[in-house]
């Protein structure tokens, strides 16, 4: 009944994160009739977008330059690293504009169970970077879950002869926070980090 | 720090039905990596559908072809209409496959407060559609909100000179709800409906 060019176009939208069939077809039909302010800018932004954007082969940041913007800046701190899992941590972090330095995007956590070992992540590179004689500390900024920390751990063993302060993202209650609504792992860290007020 | 192609990205994707800011990101972060699989087919399908729908000058459908395919369909009862909003109405109700006639997309539902007036709506070409003698039935099929009930009624009127036996979609408990979280009005529709069993 719908044709086979809206059940393919159906199709891909309901693979984007956070979409399903039932969206993707919403989107669809919102998308059908909005041809000219949304549809066509939409493939022309994608088509351009997917062209011009290439991943920084030092940090692995996504830009249109290679090294990226972040990585050429003379303004950053050449002196520290943030390590973390996805460019969509370092847009992140560059949200907050609190870190100065530079990133080093590792492409993914160890996991046994999804069989990702050290070989499968920017670790190399990582530790050949943190060698360097300007860097002296690399802050893990990966996830708090089991994988990330596992990672975490591992990297600050990796990077011990680099001779670089090691750091990594303090835990505890997030901010706007109710202590009610927290899990007991983050009540634990958040009291055994206590600090004088 | 992003650079201007996924701003603009993000931001029409933000303008998709039920996406904020947020999903955007999101969704664009999951396409810059997932470029070969995701976003050069997702681009290629947005060109390719935007070229190749057009509305059905008879009835509103999108299809391929003007007529639409239900609208050229020889297996379709000629003697009945279905009217719907959107085009959205009209795939939901294909999809049950059991109304077999033709539609009739009126393009909205009269809105003093938006100030959508009969002449905004396809509603002249209904009453043409509806004064053919083949024509024994309009089935109006339109939301059961203030607005579209107006509308049903503001219909129901405009065709008591077409020689047409007009209805309406039954109200009652929709199939799998539960009583105790249903509104009085559904309640009272349901009740003053009852039947046999």
């Amino acid at each position: 009944m719908i044709g086979p060019e809206i059940d393919e176009l159906m199709r891909l939208l309901a693979r984007l994160p956070g979409l399903g069939p039932r969206s993707a077809r919403r989107i669809a039909l919102h998308l059908l009739t909005h041809r000219d302010e949304l549809m066509h800018p939409l493939a022309d932004a994608l088509v351009s977008t997917a062209e011009a954007i290439v991943p920084c082969r030092q940090c692995g940041n996504l830009d249109t330059t290679d090294p990226c913007g972040i990585c050429q800046d003379p303004g950053r701190d050449p002196t520290s690293l943030c390590v973390v899992e996805q460019v969509g941590d370092l847009w992140a972090l560059e949200r907050t504009r609190v870190f100065r330095g530079r990133y080093h995007v590792l492409g993914g956590t160890l996991s046994a169970l999804d069989g990702i070992g050290p070989e499968d992540l920017r670790l190399a590179e990582l530790i050949e970077r943190a060698s360097a004689p300007e860097i002296s500390e690399v802050i893990i900024a990966l996830d708090a879950t089991v994988d990330g920390q596992t990672t975490a751990h591992y990297l600050a063993d990796s990077l011990s002869g680099a001779g670089v302060t090691v750091s990594r993202l303090a835990h505890g209650v997030p901010v706007g926070g109710e202590l009610d609504y927290l899990d007991d792992g983050t009540i634990t860290a958040a009291l055994n980090a206590r600090r004088p007020i």
